[in-house]
């Protein structure tokens, strides 16, 4: 019998996942109380009359260039994404910590930086404090980013508060992240090149409270482990199931054929720059129409509803009939973001 | 000639010195205006009637535990550190991004858990947002941890705010942490052991804070780079020199002892658990009897004064005549926290 004190961290520790979330809960929320063990995309305190979120994330993407991004973008898009998935739209600055391998040319730091600079400027935020470290030749590949991020708002929205009834709404195509990662790692030829969405969304969920209010009940955004993941997440801790519509999750053609090719569900596919949105059925439709009004939710869609039965499990409905979806242990790809 | 886009990272850019804040200033703040521009310890941003301090640091010291203290005792306190030099002594929580390379023993990863979390009630705050990422064997050394903070206060001290006739007090021995970090990674042998100081200082400057008010000008923890880095920076900003007594720097034997024989002196040496504080003249008594009474400040002690000439300069009053001490290009050791 291996013990927890014989074991040794593997890959799949930081995967997004189960072994993942169970690392976390064994060891750094053991005896936890309060914000932490709620393990949202961040935490929530009270200042005044309103919330103060902070999040935090530590970007290891390889390569730092992909198609429609790099480890910059990624970054901030990153932590503004997380903020927002807590409904503070509005981020007040993030924190930059930079951990450099010697020899890293500068050159590609500064495009790093005029990356990171650009997407701040996408979500109306800024880097206010910054932190450089470099480690031997050999001791870190490349470059990794922390970036934290704090906001404020009145009304805080948990990845908890799916509710029997509510649509779940994606704002847009699914697995293109990953998929251009995957594609550009290992050299993929396809006749029409896959990019990934990485973007800022703060902009894109502002849209959706205004025109949802309280009836927007959850938010997550898809990342590590796709939107099978962040799903089975948010039904565990709602005590809910979920019944997707396959045909109704928009998807890339291009994504789709190269999943296909590769025998992957485009479920379990990260995303950076989209959001699950739990919605009250009376609210759902004005929020697909703010949506669709942006240019970052062209695409979105109602892709399932909300059961009081089976508290968890995910029901995907095919159109030939229905299948439990499984939970992958977190993102197929290492160092994905 | 060598321009930067030839350039490539070297050691030195994480110093903490001056090559470090050629590239922070060429790269990171191309442009930048505001709380950044302003390369303090951390960001101050209004929000109501008071101040958002938020601060980061990534941690790669090597090796993770050392005489007096690890990386996760290193995390709390940089941070905690950072936010009270900046006059925020009640941090509202902290994030704890870690990095961990695949094959890192969980037991290691628990003990230094196990030391955030103590370390934290030390400085009565908590971690309250996470995020775990795992590298491949040999992509990453170990372990790093960036920790990030957040705390409210109604009063900005900064860095930059010395002025001619202040009182320069350091609130202990220097050289702690360099020097028993030197030790164990080059397995000396010394009579006494060399112990590093890490430790979080908020409770220490909330007195110091008590009795001086508004007397209190700037304050700086001497980390990278030791107290000279740091005195240099206080007074390239305020445009101040500061006349310092040799006798009056308190130096532990054993540092001193150590330092002598490898050469170097204890004011380049990085300290974890001592703050550099500026106090206009009148208040100095009051601030030093209150940094006395705690177990952190006991050995404190005004060490210099500042003066209106010559702006910039350490000048060195050694008891046999006076020198100008250099500017170190940060620390002499790579990875020292």
């Amino acid at each position: 019998m291996t013990t927890l004190a014989q074991a040794r961290v593997a890959m799949k520790h930081g995967a997004g996942g189960r072994s993942m979330r169970k690392l976390i809960e064994r060891v750094f929320l053991a005896g936890a109380t309060g914000v932490a063990a709620d393990m949202d995309d961040g935490a929530a305190i009270r200042v005044g009359d309103q919330w103060l979120i902070v999040t935090t994330d530590s970007h290891v993407i390889q390569p730092i260039v992909f198609p429609g991004g790099d480890i910059g973008r990624l970054s901030v898009a990153g932590t503004v994404n997380d903020l927002a998935m807590m409904g503070a739209t509005e981020p007040l600055g993030l924190t930059c910590g930079i951990v450099l391998e010697e020899g890293f040319a500068i050159d590609d730091l500064e495009r790093i930086q005029a990356s990171i600079r650009a997407t701040c400027a996408d979500a109306a935020t800024s880097i206010v404090a910054g932190d450089t470290k470099v480690m031997r030749r050999g001791e870190v590949d490349g470059v990794v980013i922390n970036t934290s991020g704090v906001a404020l708002t009145r009304r805080v929205v948990r990845d908890r508060g799916l509710q029997p009834g509510d649509a779940v709404i994606v704002t847009g195509t699914v697995g293109d992240h990953g998929m251009a990662v995957m594609a550009v790692r290992h050299e993929f030829q396809f006749g029409e090149s896959l990019t990934s969405d990485v973007a800022p969304l703060n902009g894109l969920i502002r849209a959706a409270l205004a025109a949802g209010g309280d009836g927007i009940t959850a938010m997550k955004d898809p990342t590590r482990g796709g939107v099978a993941s962040a799903l089975h997440e948010m039904a565990d801790k709602a005590g809910v199931s979920i019944l997707l519509r396959e045909e109704a999750i928009p998807v890339r053609a291009t994504v789709r054929a190269a999943a296909e090719l590769l025998g992957i569900d485009p479920l379990f596919i990260a995303n950076e720059g989209k959001a699950l949105i739990g919605v009250r059925p009376g609210q759902a439709e004005g929020v697909l129409t703010a949506l669709h009004m942006h240019p970052l939710g062209r695409d979105a869609a109602v892709i399932g509803t909300c059961l009081a039965e089976s508290p968890g499990s995910i029901v995907l409905d095919t159109g030939f009939g229905q299948r439990l979806l499984s939970e992958p242990d977190g993102e197929l790809l290492p160092r994905i973001c």
